[in-house]
């Protein structure tokens, strides 16, 4: 029988956020006792996204938000800008990145990379705290 | 045991639609019943993609697929052009949203945000019909 | 109860890489007698992604290599360049692309559409080997 928690992530403003302890700190009970199986992270929301990506150089993060705002830039002819110039630049956001992300577990642990840590990526200015859906299937 | 059903989603041409009771009537009978578990939803194609976003304002699906023409552009130098100059283009655009999106499933639902509904991103200017295979497991 | 191999793909340098065969080679054993379940596929790296994509030509491939250039380009102000121009770039790639897949399993194989394929996006110019977790569950 699956395992699933939500849970809310700390509020955060705009940026990529490394956010691996926080996820596993969350999700160690789940964890526990699965030999082989999967994690899967789901974001309740249309203006962040999760995504896996290096986990040593904040450099990474800074380029990848800086990245993100030059391929969905704020000056193309939005329409819906109802709560600024971030709206539906984050929404166009949130579909390149992406809802969720899939982790392979193996002997009770996240068998990430080396490398390889959980983003949350904020794409509103304003800080906002983040739902998530965490699903446990073996 | 796994629950699985193939069906196609209504023809439609380029765009960002909207799709999430349509999906719904397709895989209620997998959805009941099932106490904690995925909804894996798999486009059979390489021109269309699916997605998860904003389910209110129809301009965010508008401006969606304004900023896809916008990074992906029709006068890059294509090579692959046969059927035309959305044919290498809908190809990239594909790989950026993603073939497929997970969603969990709690008490029978799909556990999705307040403001999240499943879209079709569809990339070829003429109309299409896009089979999509879904999957339940628990 | 799941299964669960890590293997490696062949060393590759910089492009798009069709590897649905040498991914069936690796995980054949474990679709065989699964009527309905799903595959996972998870790159353990943060400068390489899985995407699907073009079976057939080519052309398609050196496409969206030539795309991804272009939306992520080596000439932005990057700060993290430790391993080259290609550095940053590459993990930008990789978020947009993704680090994992999921394709369903029916009657014992992967139920791809007809010109849906596997595909390696390699983002580094030197050639590496990738390390891939496939995991089945059903």
């Amino acid at each position: 029988m699956g395992w699933q928690k939500t849970f809310a992530l700390e509020r955060r403003s705009k940026g990529c956020h490394l956010v691996t302890d926080e996820v596993l700190s969350q999700i160690r009970p789940g964890l526990q006792d699965v030999k082989v199986g999967m994690l899967y992270l789901f974001i309740q929301h249309t203006s962040a996204a999760l995504t896996i990506n290096e986990n040593y150089d904040p450099d990474v993060r800074r380029d990848m938000d800086m990245a993100l705002d030059k391929i969905v830039p704020e000056h193309l002819n939005w329409v819906h800008t109802d709560e600024g110039p971030d709206d539906s630049v984050s929404h166009t956001k949130t579909s390149l990145v992406g809802t969720s992300i899939c982790v392979p577990i193996t002997d009770g642990r996240l068998n990430l990379g080396t490398w390889q840590g959980i983003y949350l990526t904020e794409f509103r200015h304003a800080p906002h705290t983040r739902r998530v859906v965490a699903t446990i299937l073996s």
